[in-house]
């Protein structure tokens, strides 16, 4: 090695200045992957991953060094590893969507996002755990295993969910980032919970092959990583998206929803709330009260619309054969996707569509939707078998189902000074993705600012 | 009078010949709205309209002759008397969607299409009779009554549906042109069947607010008219989109789909059609063979799509109620979407939006689908007791259905030369309406060539 062993985290400050330092030559693509996967092997007990990719990850960083020393460089993602959430394939590894059962023919094979990754020189590292089909938020997955969330590591804490396994391993530090999806909060949820950055992207910006189908009017791809900046380069890679940098947040309109989102917060989420909405105030951010009632529709509206569509990709016929061996929370939500009448469907759909107009229209008044992520910090996995803590967990999407029903975009980044991380939500309208990141990094910086 | 009687079709050439005899000062608007209104008169017996609006259009043509006179020319939709499907609110006049049961509230209040028509000057003279909630594709509706097909004056032949009276009111010339909607083919079989124009935009293309909403994926709304050029010249009035002559249809890629829209044809149908495109051929089109065998999905497509949506726009529980007074037919096709289950809708939705990627993929090869309209020439209504016409009646849209179903526009216009009428449909891909219409007109060009 030319430098000396890293001793923690090599991405803690995020990718940018990891890719600096190989191009200072102080570190190659070789050494990063070898890093990490020594940082796989020392924290095998988070179980954040389905599967590793050792051997050809090696390789790859190896040839990818070789190819950089003959002049060839192919960008800020060049040698990055990263994790791939098990839900979306990846040439030459198994898929298991989270499941025990055989669902690999409706994931299809290697879509556009990996695909033109590994182009770009990211070095998948391994598949991460996911809640069985995407379909959950705590992270806990009964079939194939919950992830450890690496911010106790003495009391195993939910990671959040779906993106379970690409959260605990990109706040390890065990990749640079993790690919993620979310459908009603699947990003920003396990962001949130282990402490880093995850975006939602706006549904079809990102492509969709090559990924399980949950479902087709809410699923977007998004990474989870280590800064909002992180977050930018991979959405600029991706999209071809220009985000500039704001200087400051000085006018920033914050659109508080009074209704629902700051209902029965835990104390701590709600003191680092006010805590970082008094910091953006005194750099001239502003807080602007939103009335949004009809957020209080978002289960009647997510359960009439997800799991008819999960089922339609299962197909019920083998939806009900596979149904005994699922997850008890997953399969129970799934099988309401049974029975749903087509016209109630296309009500909530009806329905749906005119309030993400209405939606829209709070827009004139304020620049984002400002909200914590999640109502609560992470709860020991084992406080589930209470049942008023299994009832309080299932809130962990309140806060951000909202944002993919009424077809936005979105940002959790943390908010904590301390203690149990706790996540600041940002959300804006479809398409808005590279102001959401232009934003969210002004809103990061004032948050670092008081650290 | 300034003019002589007008004889007996003003708007045979079309609407910018008699906005041009308005402008030379030898017809005034009053003048126009007057011989409509004798026109109907003396045509009840087509039973075209649901109701009439003689004195607001007299009153509206005199002031426009006034505004007209004083120096204020609002352009060649000024003065133009029109007929309004009654699926379309028109502030003053009721709304029947072409039931008995009261459903107005589904319909709102006064869209778009009608409000910006009436800013331009046209005149509703009437609402034009509707298969009931406009879904039907022969004309029929036992509940309100069937308009009678004005090419046919001694039998009662099917007038096409569902805008059988837009259709019949526009081809005896009792109006200039008028409004129709199409969901399956209803504005252009019913063009096809009283031997005139019709054109189903790209659906969102123009607005659908305050038009009965029989599906919100596949309802389009569009002219029933005399010439390409009058539906030209609606699409840009309605668009804004600029349509673009061409001189001729040398080098017309003419797709010829093998599947389904050639099978079992009329004879008269099969021959007029062989006729216009050697038409065609001679003037340098040239037809593509084009395989899609996936359009005979069709049925089962729009079958698991069409009558849900319709039954959440009626609401379940209404339908329950009405459905005894519903006409037999619409009802045993709406009540379909009572119980189908909503994984079923979505998996057909799905399927639909992989065909219409495919069906785009063809427009690499050839420049438009062309196609017989209806199998059939009109049948007399009276034929439909016996069993085998029945089951042929309800092939009137399966030549149309697909354009709608793989998000098409089409336009429909006469290929006989003689007869009962036939029609002609070209299709292109969604928002590709201005160069349909630009086609559209060349097509018309040459067949009017032969005349």
């Amino acid at each position: 090695m030319t430098d000396s062993q890293p001793t923690h985290d090599l991405f803690a400050q995020g990718i940018r200045p990891w890719a600096a330092r190989i191009r200072q030559g102080s570190l190659t693509f070789r050494q990063t992957v070898e890093y990490c996967l020594q940082r796989v092997a020392e924290n095998q007990s988070l179980d954040a991953f389905e599967c590793l990719d050792s051997e050809r990850a090696l390789a790859s960083a190896g040839a990818l060094d070789s190819v950089r020393q003959h002049g060839t460089d192919l960008g800020p993602l060049m040698g990055l590893p990263m994790g791939v959430k098990d839900i979306m394939v990846v040439e030459g590894l198994p898929t298991t969507n989270g499941s025990n059962a055989d669902t690999r023919e409706i994931t299809g094979s290697e879509g556009r996002v990996v695909k033109q990754l590994r182009q770009a020189g990211a070095i998948t590292v391994g598949k991460t755990k996911t809640v069985e089909f995407a379909l959950g938020a705590t992270g806990v997955n009964e079939s194939r295993g919950t992830p450890w969330n690496p911010v106790d590591r003495a009391v195993h804490r939910l990671p959040g969910g779906s993106s379970s396994g690409s959260a605990v391993a990109t706040s390890a530090g065990l990749v640079a980032m993790a690919l993620g999806t979310d459908t009603g909060g699947s990003v920003r949820i396990p962001a949130c919970f282990t402490g880093i950055v995850g975006l939602k992207t706006s549904v079809g910006v990102w492509p969709l092959d090559g990924i399980f189908s949950l479902s087709p009017t809410l699923d977007s791809v998004g990474p989870l990583c280590r800064t909002v900046d992180d977050a930018a380069l991979m959405h600029h890679f991706m999209s071809g998206e220009t985000i500039r940098y704001r200087p400051d947040v000085a006018g920033l309109r914050l659109g508080i929803v009074e209704d629902l989102f700051f209902d029965d917060l835990d104390d701590k989420v709600a003191q680092d709330f006010e805590a970082a909405c008094q910091l953006l105030e005194r750099h001239g951010a502003r807080r602007v009260a939103v009335s949004f009632p009809e957020v209080h529709e978002r289960t009647a509206l997510f359960t009439a619309i997800v799991p008819a569509e999960l089922i339609n990709s299962l197909k019920p016929e083998r939806f009900v054969a596979i149904q005994g061996g699922v997850d008890p929370v997953t399969a129970a939500r799934a099988a309401v996707g049974l029975d749903m009448t087509a016209h109630a469907y296309c009500s909530a759909q009806h329905r749906r569509k005119s309030l993400v107009n209405k939606a829209c229209c709070t827009f004139n008044e304020v620049d984002v939707w400002l909200s914590p992520t999640c109502p609560f910090v992470p709860m020991p996995v084992a406080q589930l078998a209470d049942h008023a803590t299994h009832e309080r967990a299932l809130l962990a999407s309140r806060n951000t189902q909202p944002g993919n029903l009424l077809e936005m975009c979105g940002l959790s980044l943390p908010m904590h000074r301390d203690g149990l991380p706790t996540g600041l939500q940002v959300c804006m309208p479809l398409n808005r993705d590279a102001a959401l990141l232009s934003v969210g990094q002004a809103i990061e910086s004032v948050l670092a600012s008081a650290g």
